[in-house]
């Protein structure tokens, strides 16, 4: 016999159970922590996936988990660890770049097709749970310069998904959501804090030391931000 | 210092540095073995991979393992055991469709985002070691109806790589060839049995035992192929 639920139990279970599902990619950056509560805002009932990949910073993995749990919600852990490198992100032996945004060169720490990896168990994911909806915190300003984090990008994968899938023939189309692209990160700070986002749990540094080095793209980007958000990094 | 070479042995090494690398998806089944053999054939120094993501015949694994090692070309493995299930091939508690494949609908052995999940991994490969071709066995004419089959779905993600990789933004296209999507099962065996693939090693059958079982699909599928092509199977 099930428990006895209250009336107002009863009417928030039956809340929680017509809430569309959601796939949420969760790196433990403040981009994805700010995508994840976005989509709540939203009312999506939030799936996070978090993947490790090899990354150097592997302690994002840890940040990831702490936010998903924050947030409350569930989550699955993918491991890839990939056997070919091709970026200073997996193959610590490389330097990691100073200032690579600056350039007009894709920097070192871009990784071959990471987005398209994970947007297509995103993909199977969703369509495995029944949700129609995938959130990553991509951002196309303040951002690296990879190629798989551009609008253009996004609008393609939308149309493959389409193709791709049982869901797509049948009309159930899974939407790829970019909330954040085209926000400074100044602006995304500012949304997250509105949001009640805890970026003391978040992670960006890709230095994979124990503290943020404050020299990599990702911390002086994170740092760029909360500045000019008028805000402090609780996370330092 | 480097052993010393014959003249012959000189040009061989410069051939086969000069020859352009390709990614080949080999599953184990015939498709993508004959596809091997054909991008063999073009003159690419194939380098294959191979998946084993928790499907319930990954006997297929072993095979494409031989496969590759028959034809000569270098193999990795990658590993992803999907957390979710929402398929009949990964999960052994549901029972595999008989003659899935004459129905309209999809039947339940289709792998939610299987091929854009093996392409985007394909895709990143290609990147990291200079790959400018992809090769995958698909087919929509005898098939199981599979969305990711279709020649839509290949146009749309070859869209797609343009705008996912730094490869793509400097101009470098990496291309997703598939060369068997509009032949018969019968033609892809004729062809196949010219070029030399050894399909005593090919493995198709969905059902997980240690023989083929000659009824799901696959079987079915290829049991009609070799029929067609008046040749007899070397597997069975």
């Amino acid at each position: 016999m099930p428990p006895l639920r209250s009336g107002r139990q009863r009417i928030a279970a039956l809340f929680i159970m017509k809430r569309s599902k959601a796939v949420v990619l969760l790196s433990g950056g403040l981009d994805s922590a700010t995508t994840l509560y976005l989509a709540k805002q939203k009312g999506f009932n939030c799936h996070c996936l978090i993947f490790d990949y090899g990354q150097r910073h592997n302690r994002e993995v840890r940040a990831a988990e702490k936010i998903a749990v924050a947030a409350g919600c569930s989550f699955e852990f993918i491991s890839i660890a990939l056997p070919w490198k091709g970026s200073s992100l997996l193959d610590k032996s490389r330097k990691l770049p100073v200032e690579g945004y600056k350039h007009k060169a894709i920097p070192s720490t871009y990784v071959p097709a990471r987005n398209t990896i994970f947007l297509s168990f995103a993909l199977s994911y969703a369509e495995a749970i029944g949700a129609r909806d995938i959130f990553i915190g991509a951002n196309a300003i303040d951002y690296s310069g990879y190629p798989d984090c551009r609008p253009a990008y996004y609008n393609a994968f939308n149309r493959l998904s389409l193709l791709a899938t049982k869901s797509g023939v049948e009309g159930k189309k899974i939407k790829i959501h970019s909330p954040l692209i085209r926000l400074k990160k100044s602006g995304i700070i500012r949304i997250g804090i509105g949001l009640g986002v805890p970026y003391e749990l978040t992670w960006s540094c890709y230095s994979g030391g124990k503290k943020p080095c404050g020299l990599c793209d990702s911390c002086v980007l994170r740092a760029k931000g909360f500045k000019e958000a008028g805000a402090i990094d609780p996370a330092l």
